[in-house]
Formats: C-alpha cells, sequence, structure tokens
C-alpha cells in the first residue's frame, strides 16, 4: 500500500518545481537544503522532510543535483505527461486561462470551450473553438478529455456537473464559486478567488496568525 | 496578547461564510454544527473547534444562529469595511479581475488599471481607467490604495515591487508566478494558478495523499 502523502505537502511540490526551474535557468547544478531554503524562505527540515516523503533524493553533505531533483518533482506532479482540457465558460476568466501559454508548454491542451452565449459561439481563442454547451455531451464521448475547467456561475456550475461525469472527465479545475458533489475517482482543484481576497482582507486586519507556507 | 490561529483555520473562514450566505438566502435561520458539517463536508468537531477560536457562537444542543454568525463571520473577515485596489497589468487576467462584479459587491473598490500597452492605456473596463505605468507612484500619492492585485509576468511583478511598497500599499494579491519579498507589515495572498493546476495533475496521477478540506 502507498503511503498517504498529506495535500499540504504536495501543495508544495510545484513551488519546488519552480525554484528548481529557476536554478536550472541560472546555470546552478547543485544545491544544498540549506542554501534552498533560504532562497524558499522555508526551514532547510522542511525541505528534507518533504522530499523525504518521495524517496531520498539528497545526499548528506552533498546537496541536491538540481536538474535530477527537477525531474523526479516533474514526474511526481504528472508533468511527463499531456492532458486535453475544455473550457466550461467561455467568459472573462474562461477566455484569459485559454490566453495563457504557459499551461500549453507545460503540456496542458485547451481543445474545446464551451458557453451558452450566442455572442461567443463559434468564436475561437488562439486556435480553439468556442462551441455551444448543447454539444459538450457529444464532444466528450467523441474526445478523450481529462480536466474540465469550470470558469461559470455556481448554479450552472452544479447543474453541468452530471454531463461532466458521464462524459468520463478524470479532473475538475474548478473556478466556480461553489464545491462541487463529485463521485470519488474524480479528482478536484478549486481556485475560489473571492475566498482568497477574503483572507487577504482578514490579514490586512489582524495580526494574529501564524505565517504558515502556503 | 492575541492569540495566534493557523493560517488554514483562516482559510476556511470565508467557505463557513459562502455556506451562512447560501443558508441565508434559503431562510435558514439556525443550524446545528452536525447538519452545517454535513452541508460542508467537514466534521461537526472541526467546525466546533474552528469558531471557538474567534469566540464560542453556538449553544449546546441548540445550534448557531446563521445571521448572527454570518455576521461575525463577516467582522472577522474584515468584509464590514471597504477597500480600494488597484491592478498591475491589464492582461487577460486582470481585466477578468476588473470585470467581475461580486469584488465590488463586497466592498472591494478598483480604482484605477496600470499597464505598459500603449494600445490598452486609455481604456476603461467598467469604468475603470488603465494608465501608463509610468504614473503609477503618483497615483499612489494622490490615493489612498489598500491592495495592489500583481496580474503581471514574474519580472515585471518584481521590479514593480519597490514602487508599490513605496507608495503606501498594505496588501498584495499575487497573480505573478513569482513569490515576492515584501516588508513584513505588507500582507500577501498568493494565486499562482500554474501551481494549482500542477497539483491537479498530481491528484490525477497518484491516489496516496490525505484529502484535507482545502
Amino acid at each position: 500500500m502507498e503511503k498517504k502523502i498529506s495535500l499540504a505537502v504536495i501543495k508544495r511540490l510545484p513551488r519546488y518545481y519552480r525554484y528548481l526551474g529557476d536554478l536550472i535557468e541560472n546555470g546552478i547544478r547543485r544545491i544544498s537544503s540549506k542554501d534552498l531554503s533560504e532562497k524558499m524562505n522555508v526551514t532547510a527540515s522542511q525541505i528534507r522532510q518533504d522530499l523525504n516523503n518521495f524517496g531520498c533524493f539528497g545526499q548528506q553533505g552533498y546537496g541536491y543535483n538540481v536538474e535530477l531533483l527537477y525531474d523526479e518533482i516533474k514526474n511526481i506532479l504528472g508533468l511527463n505527461k499531456t492532458y486535453n482540457l475544455i473550457i466550461i465558460g467561455g467568459g472573462n476568466i474562461g477566455q484569459a486561462l485559454a490566453n495563457y501559454m504557459n499551461f500549453q508548454k507545460r503540456g496542458f491542451n485547451f481543445i474545446g470551450i464551451f458557453d451558452v452565449n450566442p455572442r461567443l459561439i463559434g468564436m475561437t481563442i488562439r486556435g480553439i473553438e468556442i462551441y455551444d454547451i448543447d454539444k459538450l455531451p457529444e464532444f466528450l464521448r467523441r474526445n478523450n478529455v481529462d480536466i474540465a475547467v469550470l470558469t461559470l456561475p455556481k448554479n450552472n456550475a452544479v447543474r453541468i456537473t452530471p454531463i461532466i461525469v458521464e462524459g468520463g472527465v478524470k479532473g475538475v479545475w474548478n473556478f466556480s464559486h461553489v464545491d462541487l458533489k463529485l463521485p470519488s475517482d474524480i479528482v478536484v482543484e478549486n481556485v475560489h478567488l473571492t475566498d482568497s481576497l477574503m483572507t487577504l482582507s482578514y490579514k490586512l486586519n489582524n495580526e494574529g496568525y501564524t505565517d504558515d507556507i502556503e
């Protein structure tokens, strides 16, 4: 049986990946957990603990091989594969995501956008067509869609959920301001922007919180 | 001295606030921690623990007064005040945020957008003008800006940071894909979309993680 890893650790992996990518760009090939910890503003022991969850990548007194560690984390994050994504909700956030080139570079390919708005349907964004939402079930039957990105109002998101479940989508990147009820074999990652802004507002008004690493 | 509250607890407050808002909309005036826990998919003891951090809002065997609790959390989150925000980076994400009405409804007022792109400068989005980034220092002197929203490429975000620090901004809502170095009296909330997508990718490829409540 695999060891269960805390989501808090997992959420730090992309951050390690980002810093290691910067080190590679700057030609740094080896780094101690101490130096990495200073750059990332976490403790060296946190770094060692986090990475030990996935196997032992460093050698005592020798540090980490940056490129090896980068590749390991890339594999752990599943970034050695490609994914087909659709965006449901062609409004501002949906269009912004479709326009963001970096996702494609990492292997996340947007293959369709869906909306109810006749003014949007038929448009293309970076070569990605906006389809009538009515075509979603058929599109899901004909295409292998890994991830549905939900960028639509919360009530519509709830209504569309059974269709994406039925259509075999494996993961949901949910920007809609609602917690979706999904079968346990479909994974979800929420980006609740309003919640995030409220958290900032809390921090502006209160000094009394422990400054965990996010 | 105030008790230090964990950021994990704080990040759940907007979620409580959202659910309580839904209850109010549906005319529900009182709820037990058990019923709330079923709706929110967290344990009742988690709810009691979380809310006890901020004082005792419930009565044993009686439950929570929904409206009172909603108002309390609103105050804790600082949503009883209004905030002036500027968006730095008038690209897709910046425009999407400017267009999102819900922030304004909650007291977050966008008073300016800044960009380097001459094609964007002078445009208005929902009545909010896009200014030349060169005008940022003067704008910050003349206006009371609480929050700077950073939606620009990471290198530009790093370059602009001293200006917003100098300009007296109190909080940063950071969408740029970099961890900013800020003085300790400026609070920050990061929305790293690429990190979030990578976390989803991890979840798609691994069953071995503990499903913490986010």
